[in-house]
């Protein structure tokens, strides 16, 4: 540690809490927001700090306490260095390399648009000082998330390198900073790293596909049976209903098979799990993507229904009717009701605060509720119109029914898996105390679930 | 220490962020889900790890950057051992005993029901190891909470234990893993510790009874007033009204009772204090239980209140009518927005972002406002029907008259609390800065508020 | 470090977790509530606690594992004092000066209101022992946020001092503890910082009293068209529609002016950046102040327009009718469910969670969307109104009219933002890549975006 790098300020802590003898030293290079943002934390956390610049005397606001050295100097004076610089300038680090060489060196970086350049930074940077142990890491966080510390948010860096001892250095100091750590591997990952800020709403992406698919094929169906066989058959024009009546027909109709195709994937993988007799395997990649989207699956459905405006006036022509017409209301408004619970619940400070049977009680036992009252709503709705033939326009159903398959046979297979014995091994598997498989039995014993 | 734990690593930090010298060692046995993510969080956070297992060789995927060892190696490798082991396997520990005497041992273990066995894992442990000084920590976390580091709701450390020192260690363990520790006293605790994550929420059971209760009530009081009576004297058959008509006037009685119930404890609490003249005393058991569950209260009163359904329609016989019934309405829809507020206002994530003023700002001068818009639009809705005899079917008041008793009293009371000369002593009372007791005088010196 | 200092308990931890050789020492005045939850999280996090106290024998609970002294023994025991006493009795403390010369002295105190006092308590303590370095901190948080640990929202210690060596101390300490430091400067800084935990909702004022504002002139101008004008013209008393009628007017317009509101210093700030050609120049105060409360603005906006209430029926006279009234219902319908997502997505754990580009996309796009949306729906609810001369009661427009002016402009504005060429020099400004001055090349080389 070279002697200029001692701030005068250590000498005035009379054995006191910040300037314990062995106070470990970082190094920055680039003093932009970010750079100044890392160092007011590193900082902070009881780091000594120099930074690397290449006019020294002249770079700018520093966070009081830090040194500014060139970058030679302060590549001597410690064993780490964040490269806070752009890419564009990485050029510079070549003349470094002989400073540089065994150090670990943590890239940060990120890039405007996706597939700017053919390598990644990180490995760029790596290409251009061999003898360096580089590291990707921070760049998913803000100067800002940086400054004000991590959040439950924003807590998460990730980090990718090929030296476990520099990744295991900025583990360390990442957690000191108060984050928390994810290791994704070799710094063949840098890549994947630098997108992740670019990314909009990835786990979105399928359950949006599938809504606007789902709403085009209910839009046509329905416009086809109800304005446009109005006009062919009977010459009338209420094209008009499309912004209404069929609008209330359509997202209805999608959001309950949406909320049906939340539970699908956890019935389709009870059954999976009986039939193989273990949880330990993995479950095929549709279903497990499949099953990472059933959050966005209910929220979407939830947002359809309550577009699916309600005007509720009791016709009470018979009793029977009048059972009929306010138990469908009732039991929609109930139906509604759940579904908010649970929407209430998926936010994150709600669902944070539930312990695990809380969360699940809701999920789970609350969810197929949920499922069960907007179904039974639904055949409500339909009472005994299939009886009726003119019903069949043009011989196709109407789109109630559509609507009803998919719920319908998710709460079957809920139900046979209710079944006492069904029920009863399931959960023994689940609770990992059951395999039909009896060489694993040694495994078992210093597991903990 | 011995030889054997150092990692080659360590020789490879230049004087780096992550080797200090001291670098503690801590040992888990087990390495299942728990076991390992806990192994994971400890590196991060700097500490030096050895697993200790029955077969050192083959013993599964580990954490980069620990050791395994065999049990005994592992256990006098370190002074402070986590116990990731199933309860169904402590036995095995018993022949280490003379290894951990002396030691620190965590039991992080959780059971599948509550009273498995007649005591809990930890004290079990503590029989087995007499020597050993065993505190049970860490078993109301998941293995995912452990992995992906402290959110706001998975902040908490629970531990109890005998021996002051060992709950130190752990404590002083947590805290540097980013968690918040609240010790719960001896080790005679761990039962409860080990209750924590099979509770289903424990503290919405008394509001719930409370719910069902009123609802209860008010269903057969109004199924008998409305259906039975209608039935019996008339002969109709209305039976239909039921699923919306009685729904819609059940819901909005125990709604508006429950909001009631929320501010009750506090006007109570409030004369208690002016009674005693003092803060400082604690309130009756059931007053501080009562008082704990307000939110719970509120937020089922929200939920309540707005299945009640609102058709509006202006219908102006003559201009007071007119009046009373936008106002009727109005009223209510304000008062259903403010509802909305409070409820929106008590997310974790709203309620953590407010200050303490703001926060009692909300839910006390809101809440109160709140409480009388409803009130008062249960009282437009009663109007002057009161005079009516035929109102009093069977001599029975109808039922917007039962559910107004408590709301009344409650804002009537806070009047009273509310008169200038009461307001001004309660508030000092409530600051601490007055009390009748004089000798208590000396004791306030070194209190901060 | 004074012999007396070292707790028994240090030589039973076996080379273990907690004691290392260097364990700093804290000092606490004052055994209050404040003073005993800092002192648990103190020792929680490593440190070793000392209380001062005036009857060290008799003072009452202290957290185990603490110490307690006479004032003087625990002064001269450590480097830095946290002072935990009532700023009324901090005149004892100038007894002990010569023990706190060169000290650091953290003032965590509070007064019960604004300005109750010439000085700020943390400039009074300096003044009392001019020889001590004093820290004003920790006031912001609640003894109740100490124990329980940091969260999101109670994560900011702030601090100012004038001694740079002592502020730093604290930031270490605050950052050990789990929080976030923000440096706010010398200790004249200290009376802001005491006034903070006194604030209600200041961010709010502003939109609050605009919202007063535009709905008292809506009011009144609706009063006098509506209400007013017929009893005047018409001898008709229709004041009972100030109830609902009126009130469904007014909230909408000022509804959907605010939200335009939202949008349009982010318009203005774009023809600023354009004009000037950087993005780093500062905008004006107003404009600044205006941009800072943009998410109030839009939750109030909000919140009037769920206060809109919807009847919607079809009357369909005419096909073209039928379309407009629909579409108008629709529209509507549409805008108010964007509406909901915006004002979802700015709770603080959701907006938390999402990443900056994903924030962005929702509260610029999609907030667009919404005004384009809302201010459509109002066009349609004019649609060729404006044509008829008995519109215009008094030669004054309807209220709709007046209320589309701001939104309209904002849209016009964006419009011309979107255009290509516009859009292309603006975003290359907002990336910080372009500015038109040649002289501050050089700076832009070592800054990371």
């Amino acid at each position: 540690m070279s002697e200029e790098v001692k701030p005068e300020s250590v000498s005035l802590y009379p054995a006191s809490a910040a300037a314990t003898p062995e106070q470990e030293v970082v190094c920055i290079f680039g003093t932009g927001d970010l750079g100044r943002s890392l160092g007011q934390r590193l900082l902070q956390s009881g780091y000594r700090l120099v930074y690397g610049s290449r006019k020294p005397h002249s770079c700018g606001p520093i966070p009081p306490g830090a040194q500014v050295m060139s970058h030679e100097a302060a590549a001597q004076s410690t064993s780490l260095v964040f490269v806070c610089v752009h890419r564009e300038h990485y050029d510079f680090l070549e003349t470094l390399a002989p400073q540089l060489n065994g150090k670990f060196l943590v890239d940060v970086s990120n890039n405007l648009e996706k597939n700017m350049y053919p390598e990644a930074n990180a490995e760029y940077l790596q290409r251009l000082i061999p003898g360096a142990h580089v590291v990707k890491a921070f760049n998913t966080l803000s100067a800002w998330a940086l400054q004000n510390g991590p959040s439950d948010a924003n807590r998460q860096v990730y980090l990718c390198g090929n030296n476990p001892e520099a990744k295991q250095a900025v583990a360390v100091i990442s957690t000191k900073l108060g984050f928390t750590v994810q290791d994704r591997g070799s710094l063949s990952a840098a890549r994947e790293l630098e997108d992740f800020p670019l990314q909009l709403f990835p786990e979105w992406r399928l359950p949006m596909r599938l809504t606007v698919g789902l709403t085009a094929f209910f839009f046509f169906y329905l416009l086809t049976r109800d304005v446009i066989y109005a006009y062919v058959n009977e010459g009338r024009d209420i094209s008009f209903r499309i912004m209404m009546s069929l609008a209330n027909k359509v997202f209805p109709s999608v959001s309950l098979i949406l909320l049906s195709l939340c539970y699908l994937p956890g019935v389709i993988a009870g059954f999976f799990q009986l039939y193989r007799g273990t949880k330990y395997k993995r479950f095929p990649d549709w279903l497990d993507r499949w099953m990472l989207c059933r959050k966005q699956l209910g929220l979407i459905a939830l947002a359809l229904a309550s577009l699916h405006i309600k005007n509720n006036k009791t016709s009470s022509f018979d009793t029977t009717m009048a059972w009929r017409t306010d138990s469908y209301y009732s039991i929609g408004a109930l139906g509604f009701g759940l579904y908010l619970l649970l929407g209430i619940s998926s936010l994150p400070s709600v669902s944070n605060a539930l312990s695990w049977r809380e969360f699940s009680f809701i999920q789970s036992k609350l969810g197929y509720l949920t499922l069960f009252f907007c179904t039974f709503h639904t055949y409500l709705y339909g009472w005994d119109r299939f009886l009726y033939v003119s019903q069949y326009k043009w011989y196709s159903p109407p789109g109630y029914m559509l609507c009803l398959v998919v719920p319908s046979l998710v709460l079957v297979f809920k139900l046979l898996l209710l079944l006492p014995c069904v029920d009863k091994s399931l959960s023994r598997i689940r609770q990992g105390w059951e395999r039909t498989d009896p060489e694993n039995d040694s495994k078992k014993k210093s597991l903990l679930a």
